[in-house]
Parts: C-alpha cells; sequence; structure tokens
C-alpha cells in the first residue's frame, strides 16, 4: 500500500516512506529496546527541540492531541485557580470546553476568529483577577492559520507570575521557539504535525519544578500528566497502560528525518516557502485570504530578541 | 524491519506481517474512504462480533484500553450513583481506582487474586445496598490468566436491575460471548489483544438506550463516551478529535484475518491448544501454575445454555 495522493491537511498529514516503514515491526511495551532505545531517546529530543535551557523535561501520553491539552490543564490547574484562555479559534474554544467540563473557572478573552487578542485585555483580565493562576493560549490556531503573539502574551503572563500553558500542536517542529526563553510552563504538541509522524499520541514539554507540582492533582487517571510522566521517568520510558508502539516507533523515525532535513529552522524555511507559494497561487486564482498576511502561520513577523523582555511582537503592536 | 522473535506477553502481541503492512498508506481523518470505508465497518463489524442481539451499537476510542475502561466509568454513572467493583487483580482494581480519581462511590468486592468472586458477597451487597446503580466486572483477569464467571454475575446484577460493565480486554475476540445473552451493558475492548492488531485504541460495545443516557454526564471532554459516538453515529464514521489511521486501518485488517481464521469459535479452540500445550510443557519442566485449572482462560468450563437464566457456571458453583 502506498500514498496515491498527498495530503493537504495540517496534520495527519503524508509521511514519508521510510516513516511509515518503521511500523513493520512489532515491540514489547516492557523491553529496554523500545523504553529506553526509543521512548527514552525520543523524550530527550523532545526537550532538546523545546529549549535549550536547563530543568525541563517530556512526558508521552496516548491519545490524540486534546488528550494531552486535557491532562495538562486537569493536571497542572488546583481546585481553586482559575485559568485565563485566549480563544480565537476553535482550539482555543476547546481548551475553555476542557475547563469547563472539569469545572475549572475560566476567564476567557475572545476578539473573535480573525484577531489577535488584545494585549490590553489580557493585562486587565491579570490585574483585576488575582485569582488568575494560568494562562493558556494556542500557537498557531490551525483553524484559520492565524499565529499568536505567544511572547508578548507569556512575558505579561509571567510579569503577573502565572503558570503558561501553549498548546502548540500546530506549531511545534515547524517553528522554531525557546519555551525557556519565553517563559512557558508546558507546552503540548502530538506525533502528526511538524513533527511528521503518524496519529496516534501527543506529548509535553513542561518546567519540571511546575510538573513536579501537578502531583496528586489530576482529575483523570488516564489523564493524569504527573503520574505518567512519573512513570517514565522512575522506569526508563515505561508507559503507564499500553503504548501505541508502531507509532512511538514511526515517530522516531520522523525525529530523525527532522534532523536530516537540518533541524527546525530548517522546516520552518520549508514549510514558509510553501506556504508563499501557496496563497500567491491562490490569489492568482482569485481566491483571497480570510487573514491579513502579517498574522499568517509559519511566517513570523514579529522581531525577536534573545532577551524576551524586550520583545516585541508586530502584530500585538497592530491589536 | 520484521519481528526477530515472538512476543509472548497477552497483548500487544505479535500481529501478522499483512496487519503491519496495512499501516503503509497516510489516510485523511476527513475522507469517506477512510470514514465510511473502514472505521464505519469496523464498528459493524465490532458489534456483530459482541452480540447477536438488535440495539446494540459501537464507539472506538483513542488512548490504550485503560482510556476506554474510564470513559465509561466516566460517562455511564451519574453523580449520585454507586458502582459495585469485583477486584480479583490488577485490572479490577484498575476500576476501582478510576472510580476513585472520579469521585464515584463504589462497593468493591476483593476475594484476592487466586480466587473467584463469592456469589453470596455479591449478591449481598446488591441486596443491601440499593445505591449500588452499575457492577463492573473484568472477564479475563490478564495479570493472573483468571477467568470470571462473568455469566453469574451478569445474572445477579440484572435481577437487580443493575446495568453491568464488562472489561473484556483480554478476551473479546478469543473467546466466545454474547453480550446481549448475558445482559451486558458495555463491554470494553481494545485494539491490540485478540483481535491482534497493533496498540493505538480502545472500543466499547455498548446497548444503544444504556449508552443515550451517557449525555451530558461525561466528567471529561477527551472520554466523553457519548460524545464520540454521537459523531461517529451522526457523522458516518468521523472521530471527534485525530484518530489513529493506520493503527485503525491495520485493525481492519486484523478483523479480516480474524473472519479467514474461521471467527471467535475458531481463534478460541487455538488459543486452547496454545494454553494446554504451554501449561503442560511447563508442569514437565517442574513449574506449577498460580490458579486452579478450572480459573484458567480460554478455557470455558462452565456449562452454557442459551438461555442465561439457566447458565451454570462451573467455577462459580466450588465458591
Ligand atoms: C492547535 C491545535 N490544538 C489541538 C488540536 C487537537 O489535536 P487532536 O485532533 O490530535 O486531538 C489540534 C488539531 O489539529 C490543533 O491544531
Ligand atoms: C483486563 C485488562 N483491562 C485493562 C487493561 C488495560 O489496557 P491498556 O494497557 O491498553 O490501557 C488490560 C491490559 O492488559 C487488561 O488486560
Amino acid at each position: 500500500m502506498k500514498n496515491e495522493y498527498l495530503l493537504l491537511t495540517p496534520g495527519p498529514l503524508s509521511t514519508s516512506e521510510t516513516v511509515r516503514q518503521a511500523m513493520l515491526k512489532d515491540w514489547c511495551t516492557w523491553d529496554d529496546d523500545y523504553n529506553k532505545e526509543i521512548v527514552e531517546v525520543i523524550r530527550a529530543k523532545l526537550t532538546k527541540l523545546a529549549t535549550e535551557h536547563e530543568g525541563y523535561t517530556s512526558v508521552l501520553m496516548q491519545g490524540s492531541g486534546t488528550a494531552s491539552v486535557e491532562a495538562t490543564i486537569g493536571s497542572s490547574i488546583g481546585p481553586n485557580d482559575k485559568l485565563l484562555v485566549v480563544d480565537n479559534g476553535a482550539y482555543g474554544a476547546r481548551i475553555a470546553q476542557i475547563a469547563d467540563y472539569l469545572n475549572i473557572a475560566t476567564h476567557v478573552v475572545a476578539p473573535g476568529e480573525v484577531s489577535q487578542p488584545s494585549l490590553d485585555q489580557v493585562k486587565t483580565a491579570l490585574e483585576q483577577e488575582a485569582s488568575i493562576t494560568h494562562v493558556a493560549i494556542v500557537h498557531c490556531e490551525t483553524t484559520t492559520g492565524m499565529l499568536n503573539p505567544i511572547e508578548a502574551v507569556a512575558t505579561l503572563a509571567k510579569e503577573y507570575d502565572k503558570t503558561v500553558i501553549l498548546d502548540a500542536m500546530s506549531s511545534f517542529g515547524g517553528i522554531p521557539i525557546d519555551i525557556g526563553d519565553l517563559g512557558i510552563d508546558f507546552m503540548i504538541s502530538s506525533a502528526n504535525k511538524c513533527i511528521q509522524g503518524v496519529p496516534g499520541f501527543g506529548f509535553v514539554v513542561a518546567k519540571q519544578s511546575e510538573l513536579e507540582k501537578c502531583k496528586g492533582r489530576a482529575r483523570s487517571l488516564s489523564l493524569d500528566l504527573y503520574d505518567q510522566w512519573h512513570c517514565m521517568q522512575a522506569n526508563h520510558g515505561k508507559w503507564r497502560f499500553t503504548s501505541p508502539t508502531h507509532t512511538v516507533r514511526a515517530f522516531y523515525q520522523a525525529l530523525i528525518e527532522l534532523e536530516q532535513e537540518g533541524g527546525i529552522s530548517a522546516r520552518h524555511q520549508r514549510y514558509q516557502t510553501n506556504q508563499t507559494t501557496l496563497v500567491q497561487g491562490m490569489r492568482s486564482l482569485g481566491f483571497r485570504t480570510l487573514l491579513n498576511d502579517d498574522l499568517h502561520s509559519p511566517i513570523i513577523t514579529s522581531f525577536y530578541s534573545p532577551e524576551h523582555s524586550d520583545y516585541q511582537s508586530k502584530s500585538s503592536m497592530t491589536d
């Protein structure tokens, strides 16, 4: 069986033949050749891709990306905490919906689907509602392709000493960020987007000290992020429950192919070229884009300086 | 890549080469060739394998089998309901642990790891605690290989008009049962055990009228069994969130190979022969079995009569 056409969805996407061929072997979930040599290597690589800072760790979770988002929300937010959610599309809305299921108090900043959040609005909420403890935002809002001003929002959240949760499902691996630079405590993504693996699990890269605070907080056994991490950490890559071994092995191959391509910056370059080609071509056919050009992922139109306190986002300045 | 050895774990197990080769193609989660022609066919086949009765339906869930167990517990049991759990091993204990996470009241019948539950104890609990609404039991307690007397327990539960939940993770597809005959409302299993697919998702076959009562009850978005079912039902096999497409396609192939083998009864026969061969061989090497012979799965030592009210389980009679 082979691919007869390319998938143009943001993920699951068309994978390489070598990634798919990596699924042609069965693995025992108890053996070192799987846990130590595949799972642990993946965890280390993911942490490294997410940040150069020390003190970060990663955890893989069964289920789709949403399960990893819910595990993070449900494990990191305490019973008396409150979550500020930026919602400018389906995936921001989904975070608020998860909080609703879990009876977690929220403050939702919802600028609509074609705008970035107003930093003033975020700031006012943080200033006026001392009960807010966590801030969650989607990096690339996949529904529209909007790239959110996460640097500005994270910086603001950190000024007010909040825990920051980033849904980077459709950006991680395709857009360079350093979550340590940005002060992001939990970053969520999944196997089947920019890392170009096949679908079947999600993962969270987290500040270890923040993850450790999640102990005993989860509202669900399956979605207990701390428990899952603790098991992997203590047992050299052993998952608590049966893991999607073939998908995991394919992901390992996908990570190697990301390195062979030249890493995240090279992939970002390729995605940018693809995006520009697509937009130009469709414009010449008479189509129009929903969003203004400066909001389109994966193109970063903001001015980045390593000192994130100096960081200025062009798009947020136009708010 | 090929298998160099056989996995002797109960699952994930060694799959056929053709099952693994079914993963060599990518699928779009929005297209009919995946949703209608694979997912819907799987759902229909699973329902058929579980019962010949009308009024049953099935739903596939992302995550490992535990996620499907938790989805069932968390979606079917209301805030004022109470769950009786039979716990004679790790997987019975896990059901109780899930209920604990979800703040669901439980009555646990725990005869220890090498015994079947006392039907008298179950009966007394049902008689004395009117607040009990649901009964959960594991079919094959994989930790020891114990085959539980589900017919007797389900019959008893139905006499008291309780909802019955069966964890058939390591038996469904390998041991013939008809959940309609037994009055089982929710039966849970996963891709990587007796159906012999690769790991990555679980599923629930349910009495539709009982599943419909779950609407709005779930404690988790990702694990909302009703919502997942409703989406699949209304949209011809569309999952709510990204599904593990390759694993699902492999499972489809595994179901065909189950049919080619001659269905569940032929597979059961083969498993029985394997078990007998293994036990005899290991006994001749000086090993002893933990359980008495009449408790070993997959061998059914009970006397089955289609009219389940006449049903007598030999092992439960020895209680
Ligand atoms: C930004 C974002 N968040 C969350 C999700 C949900 O992930 P999944 O469909 O794997 O549950 C997606 C999926 O496309 C996404 O793009
Ligand atoms: C009876 C039973 N229940 C539950 C589970 C849990 O399934 P999973 O490991 O896929 O979460 C298993 C796994 O072996 C099992 O055998």
